[in-house]
């Protein structure tokens, strides 16, 4: 990956509105030396912070050490093995482990450097150390930066279901370096891309046009136009996380279209190592193919156009054919946006909006799964 | 313990404002045939819901199952160890798996049916189970009653910190019947005395004088006023909640009187097995001492007072001698209200009103504790 050229961010801060809790999200590039000012007017008086990262991101965690220090703070960084396999109890507890030996008190920072394994399992850490420190997120990948670290869901996941432990935890801050993404291997970027595509088909078709037109930059990371894409998705999620906090009204399952499936591939599919933004985009395909099978679809151009974006970024765009039918429905019907068992999904109407679907009958998914 | 008579509450609800969080403290005895209706109209759509309990209150929860079918709820009891080591990382796993099992979905209540450790955990545990359950408090000791059911902390024990990792999660219903005090062996039923001591001191001059009357009676559980005395107690919490739901202004720390002696007594006495109520009277004692040294105490017969109705309630006024003082300041450093290890106590002006206390020498607070 290269780094995006500077001097392009047409935005360079979003806020994200939630009453005693709003925060900004900060973007830019080479902000490194900036950070520990940023810290330190969020937290006047903390005197330690707990940096946690992965073992691919400790050597952007790292160079954080030397603002912080500078800024008055005393820092610990904890490292844990990278992957999802780390939100369990276990890193959970190494991280409790490492605010107890930095004396946390109930002003020290988690400091949150990487993709969304690191932010969803130190994001948990804080919120449940001492019933909550507060929490900076610092997200390193594409993914992180436009889906994760911002809208406060925290989690680990139990044996058997993705993010089934979790809490609502908004951080105080989220710091978007976009020089991080340049050490990001091309096949995570473009899963991050999956996400970016999503927002365009849920909430604004004219960024959608504009993968579009760009896709083939996009697709290498070359694309100047990156940083002010990135910002776009952060305005998105923070006006629906803004109407819909704690995913009680509906609104904020939009941003699951393409979930229900792609959690179902993850669970299932997981021998095959396939990354998120992966299991999203055909996710999204079922999805979409599903909203035309159910008559739901209004504008019939829609499959084809998600496909042939998807494919320009080198996402799947549909399930292996080895996974198991029954057990991806097992697997949907055990989905936390599940109730008492009825399969939900949000489905496409047209390009730029979706709409919540309840009572989906299981015959019309199985057929979607079927169909390879 | 003997029943307390029926026809004798003063008051029957206690309603926590809390805004989109506010709930009922439900007070009577002899209720069980109306808990499935009490659950019901709180979570209209409901399918499911899991009992929890220790060895002890299994006994109390399984006759709660019948009103629950009755009204339609498909429910399972989850029973745990007695004791405060439950409020372990393995022990919430466990419940993780009873809600799996379950088929639990976000309307599913968890109903804690026990004293502090079960509502602490049962809590935690509905505080992150899909990122938050509503959770029914059912106390079954006076402890429970008066304080840990009330408020919505929730918590499990660090290896070295009580408490230390935890989450704020009001409950959707209280649901308190005297006649499950009967069962309660007395050495536990006075250490909730002293949390009811407590509130007279930090709140409440009346309260504290009806105790100093009726202590003979109340020492034995025999005191018909002892409803009454509960819910008045419960009132105080509410109006201390209502003002600092997350303990974030100072008042809620006014709860707190006694508790950082107490903390560290439980920890560093831990082989002592003292119960939560015994450490939190002797370090009242040590905080009205602490007060009185420091010259903030006004009143200067509440040292005595104190220690008398603490003493006609066989509850203990000093640490125990072979108790490392050390150990003991060196645990308070840690205390979740301590920050980066300056010392803070609530401590008493006169009967009915406390004030937090920051930055207290440490040498003061190492006489008080090598006076024995």
């Amino acid at each position: 990956m290269t780094p995006v050229p500077s001097g392009e961010l047409a935005e360079d801060r979003v806020t994200v509105r939630l009453g005693p809790r709003s925060y900004d999200i900060v973007l830019g590039r080479g902000m490194t030396a900036q950070f520990g000012l940023f810290v330190r007017e969020l937290l006047p008086q903390s005197q330690t912070a707990l940096l946690v990262a992965d073992e691919h991101t400790r050597k952007l965690a790292a160079p954080l050490t030397v603002p912080l220090g500078e800024a008055g703070f005393r820092t610990a960084l904890a490292v844990i093995p990278a992957g999802e396999q780390s939100k369990s109890l276990e890193q959970l507890a190494r991280l409790y482990d490492a605010l107890y030996e930095l004396k946390a008190d109930r002003r020290t920072p988690v400091i949150a450097v990487g993709g969304g394994v690191v932010g969803d399992l130190a994001g948990f850490a804080a919120a449940t150390y001492n019933r909550g420190l507060p929490l900076i997120m610092v997200p390193t990948t594409l993914l992180a930066m436009v889906d994760s670290s911002v809208g406060g869901k925290t989690a680990i996941n139990h044996p058997r279901g993705k993010n089934l432990i979790g809490a609502f935890h908004q951080p105080k801050g989220v710091w978007i370096d976009t020089d991080h993404l340049a050490t990001l291997p091309v096949r995570e970027y473009r899963s991050g891309l999956a996400e970016v595509v999503k927002y365009g088909v849920i909430r604004d078709a004219e960024l959608f046009e504009i993968l579009e037109c760009h896709a083939p930059a996009l697709r290498n990371g070359h694309a100047s136009i990156l940083p002010s894409i990135i910002a776009r998705c952060c305005r998105i999620k923070a006006e629906v996380v803004e109407q819909d906090e704690y995913e009680e009204t509906g609104l904020r399952a939009i941003l699951n279209y393409g979930h229900t499936f792609g959690h179902a591939f993850e669970i299932v599919g997981a021998a095959d190592h396939w990354l998120h933004g992966e299991a999203v985009a055909a996710g999204m395909m079922c999805a979409v193919r599903l909203a035309q099978r159910l008559g739901y679809l209004e504008d019939d151009s829609l499959p084809s156009r998600q496909e042939q974006l998807l494919r320009a970024f080198d996402l799947p765009i549909r399930p292996l054919p080895h996974w198991d039918v029954e057990a991806l429905l097992a697997a949907m019907q055990r989905d936390k946006k599940a109730t008492a068992g009825r399969l939900r999904f949000v489905l496409p109407r047209c390009l730029g909006e979706v709409g919540l679907v309840d009572h989906v009958p299981l015959a019309e998914v199985r057929q979607i799964l079927c169909d390879r």
